[in-house]
């Protein structure tokens, strides 16, 4: 689906507005110093385009932003995901993959929303996305108990929330939008009953810790392609809490029963061999939460490893 | 199978006379200071019976116990499984789901003789018994190398060992006893040249690591009901050694090459999926035996995850 | 196809020059310190013949030994494998089942080729080879970039890198090789780009990592002994770092994302139910390169632990 799989484009997102702990905004800096780009351009042989800067939108946030419907800094989240969403759209337009570094998750309104308008745009097709996370992300402002809009995302996205006030995701346009139906979940573990619900009522495809213990992941993964089908381009958007805090403790909100890091390599290569990948997400990698800088490494290392798998890496 | 499956009857068992080490009959008070009843009450919503004490069974042991066939401190191991039994059994006999929460794995004679005694009451039937554990717990008297009763409770329940003297463990009569085809060993890796045979020789269903290994948790599961069939109250015993040392450190026996959490815990979802569930015992937690306080806190927590999946925790 | 299965011939191998890391060459001191030969003898039965001594073949090794065709210590390596390949097939032509403990991987030289010799002398047929390793050792003189010698067994043993000169592996000839089809590797994830291609243009069977996350490591060694057949002998070379440093971190080249000691463990079990395995050796301990102690021992417990299974031990 890509007209040039040889060329990546790169957003570099230094912003944690859409959650409470500071650091999240310093994670793409560490996965770049960590050598990550090196990798990617000298072992995976990309060209790379806007990679040369880590991004703060400091002039989208606004000095006053009060909640507003129970979110969070909601102003400054709006504003940040829809230059987001643009400066995705703008890789995506030209038939690039697309690599974001975050940052928290509430970013991925933005990536996804420029990846869902531009595949529409050159392919005239929806995409699916594949959400490799330890939670749904799928509350509404109104379900959700803390406000924190990185656990809201996947309801803009997928229309379940609305607001048409454009300061407050009224931005956001069908041609943003993603299909209930082309969703799938990979690794949940930690769903709160609001959104165990609004999962139910809306048929989405989801793959918790128990089935992959049941099926394994392999058959998961089997399982979660053939519901997406060959003919739909994908958007994986990898929390790295999604694996276990034994390979990725320096994340916002670890959940133990994870994945090992190598279901969740497994889980990146199997969606690369597709050949159906539009773009590529990493999240929730926060160094500073880390309790020693052993951990932050394992953290970062983890967090290579899944991009660097996700853009092409094999081991034979 | 139970008339009133909203109903917990738990039993809180500080004994560790089935063994040699103290400290693990502070198992139960650990667990509940970490929260577990809170967790199934609120959380899980059972209406609990029996949760406001920790029973010590002071009064059952006697001040002068000799060995007795190889047994240490068989009489009191006697009278405070007697004692068990009846207190499981005034649970049981009501339609209660039970819970009791060990002290040593020597309990189970107990807990087993109790919900036995009362699903053949209730039910007319025999019940089978899922056995989760590092070891098969089912030498006699005299195929026990140390003597220690937490070792035997298998062989005492399936009437492999027998005894006419009623103080020490003549009591057990056959309305308490467990057929050896209604018994499934999930876990096995550590088990001794004499209970090896006694496997064999009586045709005992046993899955060891090396067939969870082979065919993966979710195939054993399905392998392991199977045998039971889905006519038949499932009593699940599980022995937190069962858990690998890396999850469930403090312990008396630990043993390498365990369960993974992920995996003890999808054992659990299932056995609370058959809807057969009538008692659950979780036994040998020693917080005592820590080598620092983390691994104590991390065994408690892995005790608590397998009890809530028993008890019907389930991920979305 | 061993005339005397219940007889081990062991060779204790203190060598470290196929690399550069001190302390490999006290890999099997270590091992036989932690009592793996006690535990050989006692619990699994083994007739024990050459246990007595751990050699160091120090009238193998020249005074001067400069690079040739760019491989490091040549003429040492050279000599050091010969001798073993010697020591090895002593053993093997007496029927007895051989364990050599390394020792570093380039030591497999002379163990393979002692016993392919071997069989081939007492069964009039070639041998198999199970090589379990995070890394393919398959480099040639040419394609190694580090010019380690325990990189490139494999491509002397298969014949694709070959040498005249006695001094410089010239020893080898066709008795002591192995057929390229007969070739089996399981665990791999740190394959060089050369070695890739010479997996690929050989049509070499290799399980890495990913295989094994896709199909589970009991349909993984169903699917190497099938190619392997049942009608031959077995050599099973397993290097310690194909388990995860997780398992075993004193090791000089460890790799992330491995197998589990489970796997591990599980996959010696099976090609010892084969009946078909005629030796083993287990290389790469190296106790000197432990952050603390606890590594050492962990990396000991975890070889012996392969080593007994290979043997025979099994868990039922
Ligand atoms: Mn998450
Ligand atoms: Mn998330
Ligand atoms: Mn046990
Ligand atoms: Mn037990
Ligand atoms: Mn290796
Ligand atoms: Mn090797």
């Amino acid at each position: 689906f890509l007209s040039h799989p040889e060329d990546l484009g790169i957003v570099a997102v230094g912003f944690s507005g859409g959650q409470g702990k500071a650091g999240v905004d310093g994670g793409p800096a560490a996965l770049i110093e960590s050598g990550l780009l090196d990798q990617i351009r000298d072992e995976l042989g990309y060209n790379m385009y806007g990679h040369d800067a880590v991004h703060t939108y400091k002039d989208f946030v606004p000095a006053h932003d009060p909640p507003f419907r129970n979110m969070k800094n909601p102003r400054a989240v709006s504003a940040v995901t829809r230059r987001i969403a643009e400066q995705v759209h703008s890789h995506a337009k030209e038939g690039r993959l697309v690599l974001t570094l975050g940052g928290d998750h509430s970013i991925a309104i933005g990536t996804i929303a420029g990846t869902a308008k531009a595949v529409r745009e050159r392919l005239g097709r929806e995409m699916a996305v594949i959400w490799v996370d330890a939670h749904a992300d799928i509350n509404t402002p109104e379900t959700s108990g803390s406000g924190n809009i990185h656990g809201m995302p996947v309801s803009f996205l997928t229309g379940l929330a609305r607001e048409d006030n454009e300061d407050y995701f009224g931005w956001l346009e069908d041609e943003h939008r993603i299909s209930v139906r082309k969703l799938v979940y990979i690794g949940l573990r930690d769903v709160d009953a609001g959104e165990k619900r609004i999962l139910r009522e809306n048929g989405i495809k989801a793959f918790s810790m128990y089935d992959i213990d049941k099926h394994g992941i392999g058959r998961v993964m089997e399982m979660a392609l053939a519901h997406i089908g060959s003919d739909t381009p994908i958007h994986l958007s990898f929390d790295v809490d999604a694996l276990d805090p034994m390979w990725a403790p320096s994340t916002g909100t670890p959940v133990r029963g994870g994945l090992t890091l190598r279901e969740g390599d497994y889980i990146c290569e199997c969606v690369h061999e597709t050949g159906s990948l539009v773009a590529v997400d990493l999240v929730e990698v926060n160094p500073s939460l880390a309790t020693n800088e052993l951990q932050a490494q394992e953290t970062v290392r983890a967090g290579c490893s899944i991009v660097r798998c996700a853009l092409g890496e094999s081991l034979l």
